[in-house]
């Protein structure tokens, strides 16, 4: 297989990308010039040296080589330490940050479990959270936010089951995000959970 | 204009169908055994005089030709009186009915307001909810269950000017659908908004 | 069951209609006043009385109650008698004669044969279709007019199969429709076949 | 900026590549081992080494260092030297090359040329195309095989204009892509043009 064919295969690896768009990535970049390619070259090289992985809430951050393990939102001492937010994905924790509401610190799992498997320590931080969970001295409530479908509640099975325990012994409150109407649902199309939440969750203005 | 024409066209104004679909349907039509026909005649005249509105939630319902102008859950003595759900069509109250949690009657607009609609009373049975508040003596709370979509929340902010005075006198508390994660919702494409209520209706389970 | 429901039931048998949308098709005519479902329902009734099934093409033509069994194309005697071409459904039909070139006759067979059908005669005008062709003394060439999917293909080898001896003994040319780039095609995302095709039906311009 | 946004947004330039996804690349490649960064690295440094653009049909091709400036296909001298195709891009000209049919030359344009575009030499290669028509001796036919859609018959517009009097003076034939029904296509959802083609260019087949 030539440099052309493995680099189509590699992208095919894209999350989100097949083998069409794949080739086409190769010939955009065969079509741009030698100072686009070197820029994109130091780019991928510059972001594994820019970034590291926070030592505490597993995510990806700009460290710019500072020594600092820590990501800037784990070394703000200004959040409320009661409160832990475990969410599947760097870009779950983005966006929740981006409501400006919350203010308790991360823990990011690093995917989700799949109906069925059988080895989930592979494919997320369990045991780095149980670590985490185990020196925790302040905490008072875990918030499992995971994806309202059914992968997201299979890894909330998963989390409960396997941090109960600890949390018990600490006494700390479980929680999960609420349910109910997101933004651009009609009722007509909504199914019976969504609906019984929406209706539990109602909120009272007068 | 012939008949085949014509019924084309008033196919064109069913809710979804345009042209081309309604000229299938006069082909579909066409193509079935006169039984059929006289069947699909009988039932349209049918449903009219099997039918009633109901004179206090302003829904349909199936009267077979009972006298009572009363639909069967507004006759229903065992529901909760203190809670009354506007909602903007009968298949919304139709499928909050099928959660099986909710237990106080219901009020049918007829329709939502578009936003900047100068005259909002010829689509909304609005006079006919504030002659039925007026009427209320044990109500308590009023629970406004539009579509999370701008013009369902025109039309709650429609509601809310219009009731207000009345449901200050008479201090009925008004509320809304909860807003939170629907069913099927991935939290790496929520908005801020939905991602807020959700943090703020979250559940505590242990 | 009761009308309603009977009616809904009946509307999801319409093309491409299901028992959500049908439900709706029901409130909608609930909400419509008397003089509307007068009108429709003596619309339902017209089709069928102004309509007839032309004796020659089977497609369903206005008659407006006159004695002839022949619609106004199959009436034409300036059309070219020596070309008839077979389509499935009267709107194939009508799609063709919109492009205001095809001069010759048709004849609508009433549908398309599915792939392993083990009765096509049920499903398609075939035998009407064989004592046509019996009749016809100077048709020169039948074009076979289907979709270009599996379906449309089956149909064309039936058809060629059930009419290639009249058509041999008659000396009548059998064709179909031409392959190539419909309007909107992309050359990136066009099978072997369109390609090969449109490569063998290329225009020379100069 | 830093890294990250920075590659986020380079990868924002890849065709069909949005903002989100790009941010998801991102993630996806630091989430990689360091192996895997290395492979990548070397294989976009590698296609640009080990492709070459063909001096005489633009397109890019695998030369392994060759010191050839000329692709197989137009290194093979058994294809066809009185045909050349005319397509906007490399992946137009690798999926007419799967039909196994055509046995004619190719020229890459490089793209195609908007409507009222002003500037059309800065973004497709006529000049380069006019160069080499200048040199051909033995052409009889030029295909013009753009998609077909406004942009594509734009292209073929502009590219007649500007060959003309060259094709004119040597005798060229021009011809274009044949248009008909392409696999998949309903004759109910066919616009005029494309059943007046496929009416056109019906197969005699017996």
């Amino acid at each position: 297989m030539n440099s052309f064919d493995k680099l189509t295969k590699l992208f095919s690896d894209f999350p989100g990308i097949g083998p069409r768009q794949a080739k086409r990535f190769v010939y955009f970049l065969l079509t741009r010039n030698p100072s686009y390619i070197d820029e994109f070259i130091t780019l991928i090289k510059s972001i594994k040296a820019d970034s590291a992985l926070c030592s505490s809430c597993f995510r990806y951050f700009i460290s710019n080589k500072s020594p600092s393990t820590l990501c800037p939102i784990c070394n703000d001492r200004n959040r409320d330490l009661t409160k832990l937010m475990i969410v599947a994905r760097d870009v779950d924790m983005e966006n929740m940050e981006k409501t400006g509401v919350y203010d308790g610190y991360y823990f990011v799992l690093g995917g989700t479990v799949p109906i069925l498997e059988k080895e989930p320590e592979r494919l997320v931080r369990i045991k780095e959270l149980e670590k985490r969970l185990a020196k925790e001295a302040d905490l008072k409530e875990i918030i499992i936010a995971m994806n309202a479908n059914p992968e997201g509640e299979n890894t909330e099975d998963f989390l409960r089951l396997r941090i109960k325990e600890i949390s018990g012994a600490k006494n700390i409150n479980l929680s999960t995000l609420g349910r109910g109407l997101s933004t651009g649902i009609e009722l007509e199309y909504s199914d019976s959970d969504t609906l019984k939440s929406a209706l539990k969750n109602r909120e009272h203005t007068s």
